[in-house]
């Protein structure tokens, strides 16, 4: 039976850190602020937003949510993000995604000023991170590579398997698979015979958004499997992997609920951390 | 024995592409221009910078050499890429490397203005390519992809593995075969097994630098093989892929020279026409 990797526990231990930075810098009376902007009551949206907020609050971080009507104009939201952009007190600023139809998503990532991203989706930041520059790393792979580091999975000369190519997980997961020397094969819908790629793999990355796509043929004795899915399936909460025959087989593996998720939420705080003492010239 | 696939016609069936282009422009009074800037006088640099400069000739861009001492600072360069950048009449700038030690390269890249950027190197190019919208292709990639298009090598579902991860070669081919629905590998000097991935791939790009690295045991009978390497080894150009006992297996081959080579100065003219047509408002 695998290890089962506590994203839970994993992601409270970051918490604690980062609260005692936060704890640290105000004794210099220095206040991070994480803004989140929701658009309209997308109930699943809203959930999202009020998880980041109580962490958030957990950790030390001022956070003002900015909440506009789904109707709201492009122009309106964009000039919110003008506001945003130019007060000094705000350190990040996270626009919760899906935006509605009438609003360009890429239009509004890339109004936001690169050094208060903390989503690291604005182009210049994939891009720092894609030539190895330092860069604010999208929160779900960077939670994965801490936990990673911190259960002591070692991924240099590994092969990693990631299904899944978004621009929030399976891309930026590679490049991070890469940076931290492993070998990555990236799958996708349109990859011919992924049980055969996903068993030579060493580690398995499902980022997909199709419950139990993941079976017991596709994982190898002993491999590490990460499982990004969160699909709502009769009410309950799914991950990629059917977990029940995957576990047995696997050498560990993350639980959902209480793996990935709680680990993208903390490397939010963690990254707002990062970006507000970049951006104030504190170390 | 596998088909050869002659580099350097496709190169000549590209520039004559552009030649048509350059010359319907001139009708109108519009000259494009190419401008590369050489720092000192590295032999193979200004081998390869008289080489772009007699094609750029060729098919008819305007082109100007700015060549500056090997000594020059760091501070002199970067003014010069500035009075670039503002030129009008310049569109596309291209620094050759690589830059004397005392200079950063990265500092330079991203001095350049990336709507000039014919090197598809600015971090800005490298993320918009990255998330999936439509920039600037470093030319040695972009040159491939072109020639599988031109060769009717279809990509789609096929398993690529790309051996080598640098920014110029290796992780902007990964990402545009990817686009065009390939399954991915992305192997390095730190890969265990290197010929036991490579054998499961329908194509294998080379590009790191190694003479005769793939051999006859890397390769799949029928595999379509490219050969980004220019290792000069006794005088002689050999490439990364030991052609000789791997063209009776593989289904199309590229040699060295008159392979990769050519597509990429072919890439780097179209590259320029199109930027300059960007910036230009032409269609």
């Amino acid at each position: 039976m695998a290890r089962i990797l506590d994203g839970k526990q994993i992601a409270a231990d970051i918490q604690q850190e980062v609260r005692e930075r936060t704890t640290a810098f105000e004794a210099s009376g220095i206040h991070f602020q994480l803004t989140v902007v929701l658009v309209g009551d997308h109930p699943a949206s809203a959930t999202y937003v009020r998880n980041k907020q109580r962490t958030a609050e957990k950790v030390g971080l001022k956070n003002t949510l900015i909440h506009l009507p789904g109707d709201v104009s492009e122009d309106t939201l964009l000039a919110e993000i003008d506001r945003l952009n130019a007060d000094t007190e705000v350190d990040g600023i996270l626009v919760q995604l899906p935006l509605p139809s009438h609003i360009s998503e890429q239009v509004v990532i890339e109004r936001i000023a690169p050094e208060k991203d903390v989503d690291g989706f604005h182009p210049m930041n994939a891009g720092k991170n894609f030539v190895g520059l330092s860069a604010v790393w999208p929160c779900t792979p960077a939670g994965i590579m801490e936990m990673f580091e911190r259960e002591q999975i070692d991924v240099a000369g590994k092969h990693a398997v990631v299904v899944g190519r978004s621009n929030i997980v399976g891309k930026p997961m590679a490049m991070m698979l890469l940076a931290a020397n492993a070998t990555v094969t990236l799958c996708h819908s349109r990859t011919q015979d992924l049980a055969a790629l996903t068993r030579t793999a060493d580690i398995v990355v499902a980022a997909v958004g199709q419950p139990g796509l993941i079976t017991a043929a596709h994982v190898k004795p002993g491999a590490v499997v990460v499982d990004v899915g969160m699909n709502r399936v009769d009410g309950k909460l799914m991950g990629d992997v059917a977990f029940e025959e995957v576990a047995p087989i696997a050498g560990a593996i993350t639980p959902v609920p209480g793996g990935v998720g709680p680990l993208t939420v903390a490397m939010l705080m963690k990254n707002t951390v990062r970006l507000g003492c970049a951006r104030r010239h504190l170390s």
